[in-house]
């Protein structure tokens, strides 16, 4: 396929076949039938269709960076990993890395798959990404000798109590949007385009406050109630751009890129809601109203690691997760970008089943997020109430040119 | 605990925690300590909070009807079915209906549970509503003679594939939001009141567009890509309450109750696809862009069940889910508000598992679900791709009064 058919774009046939009905606006949309393709008519948003705003919103697919990561984070996440099929070389996956590619490029911007039957619900982008990320099984098939140092499997940790069933894929695709149907879509049609090539190893569905619940900007909360997140170097800022694409890339096929860990930790809400108020702030070191450095008020103020209460304690425990987490070396920054999840606990019992999908950005793996995990699987009061279920490290390819496709360059 | 307590209203402290920081203005919150539940704060938005304008809504709780029926269905839902534990009788589930009805009276304005160890994730109600369902265990338990004649599973269908999992149970909470994050707060609260008291049967979670997403009113659409709920009756019409809340209820204890079937049904979506866009259009007898009837130009157009097409064809197959469904009577009419789902399908395959969290009120199941399900079991071209794996009736008391509890009425 032409990037100009990748791209769909040619004559538009507007059907205005809306009309104001019921409590509000029914939504006009205008239908394109692409040559040949009458099945799969694009919608797009017209100018009748004023309210919707959220849904219209559109994040771009192609750039120097993949969108999905400096991107604020939408509402809703899918997490899903694939394992390549048996005999499914290079060639082949170049193959699927187009198709998903140009399919991406036509959902994230609100238009339909290419073999999209249900187009009408491409319409509303919602700031629809999709994220690529490559297992090391997937580069070993397309360029073995391309392998970043660090992609692989992290060493095992005393607090790890990893389930096959949640780690591991050959290649990531981190779905997100500001609307579940949306992702839904998306996910499907994704999921179809890698039915000849690929297998579901798992997927990971979380959330975060819904767009609009919370004013723009605000950290999000985990399942702890904790404001999380306060800490991480902001998109848009030069540490930011260092701390997740780095100054350079090694292997140079990387550069533009990243790489990302996601890790599924179990939170125990039961026990964690035993201890006072005052233990659950003195666990992470911030507190739980606004998430200040419990040595200051506002969620941003500069904590003060030294201070020290009239009883001689320090003020934030050297043990809290805030504490232990912080690198001494800025250089080992990460960005954490994760989601909540909830999901249904067991029949016949009233026990839930929850956690984070902890998802951390950074240029190395090994140079970053290694040392940080080390110093919290050594000692970190928040041990006791979570638990690492599944792991997997990605690469995170640069992003596509306009109508290319990511991993491009890997094929040389 | 008083009308009073179970308000949560009284002395107020607000802190000015928050700054201006980040991307935006972190939300001011306001803590209230209520006398000696210290570790209770319940959080207030202030006027500072400008943006977060979805997050601040509420729907009462108290009232004649119970919310969470002609409330407009919100962006996600759970329903959550539970088994009474075994020797749980009439006065203990009086305590448990209290305290879920106190619970839910204030989570839904924004308050934290009695018991609430993270009230900071109660900040956000996002029009939360909580709506009691009781299933023929718990009427038995608490006044066996006042079971309506129709409380009990449906007759079975030949089209019903059941699976025990998703279907019965004594309670149901149906818990709507248009935040994922509220939802799951006000869930695990409930949960957690009812731990005494009960276990999970099931829990089944749905969603449509994000608030926002679309124009206010709307149409959903489901995972066919289909408009679902055209001809709904509208609540706040007169015709909406004699569907939903009846004429008058028998027994007496339901005025202005309604009664409730909550039905998994599954969809074939990868068959659905094979069928064309016609195929498509004619087994529902509405058109797939903007849901107008295959006769009509705009979706709230009359359909015209007797025009045909020039090789003398019905235009709208007599077949069709939309003319089988259609009551003669407008008696039988029913409210539909379910939900879409979209479960994580098998490791291994790319199959999915989704459907529609099928949701119908009506004052009386037998006088108008029944006939309708009848004749959609007898013949319904839609049989083809959708297949009920759960069934559920409920009968949903009214409102509770200010200060009282859901099902009050049923202890005499
Ligand atoms: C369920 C597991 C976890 C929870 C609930 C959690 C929660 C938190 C919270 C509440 C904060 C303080 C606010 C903030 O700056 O975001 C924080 C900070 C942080 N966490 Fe975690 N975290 C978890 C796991 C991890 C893991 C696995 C890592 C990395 C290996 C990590 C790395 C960090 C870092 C680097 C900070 C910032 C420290 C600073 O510079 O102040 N966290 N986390
Ligand atoms: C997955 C299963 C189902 C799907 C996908 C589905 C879809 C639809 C669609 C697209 C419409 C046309 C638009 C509208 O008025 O909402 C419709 C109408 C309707 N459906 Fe369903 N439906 C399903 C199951 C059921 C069941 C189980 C019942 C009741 C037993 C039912 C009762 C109705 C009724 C009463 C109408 C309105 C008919 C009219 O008066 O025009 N549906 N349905």
């Amino acid at each position: 396929m032409s990037p100009a058919e990748a791209q769909g774009v040619g004559r538009r046939r507007l059907l205005f076949g809306g009309a104001a009905a019921g409590l509000g606006a029914v939504a006009a949309v205008g239908a394109q039938f692409a040559g040949g393709r009458n099945d799969s008519p694009e919608l797009t948003r017209t100018a009748l269709d004023t309210s919707g705003a959220n849904g219209a919103e559109t994040v771009p697919f192609y750039g120097r960076h993949q969108a999905g990561v400096a991107t604020a984070p939408q509402a809703h996440a899918a997490f899903v990993a694939l394992d390549l099929r048996g005999g499914v070389g290079r060639e082949r996956i170049r193959s699927w890395l187009r198709l998903l590619s140009d399919d991406a490029a036509s959902l994230t911007q609100g238009r339909a798959a290419l073999a999209d039957t249900e187009p009408e619900l491409a319409g509303n982008p919602a700031r629809l990404t999709v994220t690529f990320g490559f297992g090391p099984g997937l580069v070993a098939a397309i360029a073995p000798h391309l392998a970043p140092p660090w992609l692989g499997p992290l060493p095992a940790f005393s607090i790890d109590a990893l389930q096959d069933r949640w780690s591991g894929g050959d290649l990531l695709l981190q779905i997100g949007a500001d609307d579940p149907l949306t992702l839904a879509h998306a996910q499907r049609m994704l999921l179809k385009d890698s039915r000849a090539f690929a297998v579901v190893r798992w997927i990971q569905t979380g959330f975060r406050h819904a767009y609009g619940s919370e004013a723009a900007g605000t950290t999000m909360r985990n399942l702890f109630g904790q404001v999380d997140g306060s800490a991480n170097p902001r998109p848009g800022t030069p540490e930011f751009d260092r701390v997740v694409w780095g100054d350079t890339q090694i292997p140079a096929w990387l550069e533009g890129g990243t790489s990302m860990v996601v890790r599924r930790i179990a939170m125990n809400l039961d026990t964690w809601d035993e201890l006072d108020r005052r233990g659950r702030e003195e666990a992470v070191g911030r507190r739980l109203d606004n998430g200040a450095p419990l040595t200051g008020t506002a969620e941003h103020d500069e904590p003060d690691f030294d201070a020290v209460t009239p009883l001689g304690f320090r003020v934030i425990p050297e043990y809290s997760h805030m504490r232990r987490a912080r690198p001494e070396d800025p250089r080992q920054r990460i960005y954490r970008r994760g989601y909540n999840y909830d999901a249904v606990p067991e029949p016949g019992g009233t026990i839930s089943d929850a956690g984070q999908i902890f998802v951390a950005f950074q240029a190395d793996v090994r140079a970053q997020f290694l040392p940080i995990q080390e110093r919290l699987d050594k000692l970190d009061l928040l041990n006791e109430w979570t638990t690492p279920i599944g792991s997997a490290v990605f690469a995170v390819p640069p992003g596509a040119p306009e109508g290319g496709f990511v991993g491009e360059q890997l094929f040389g």
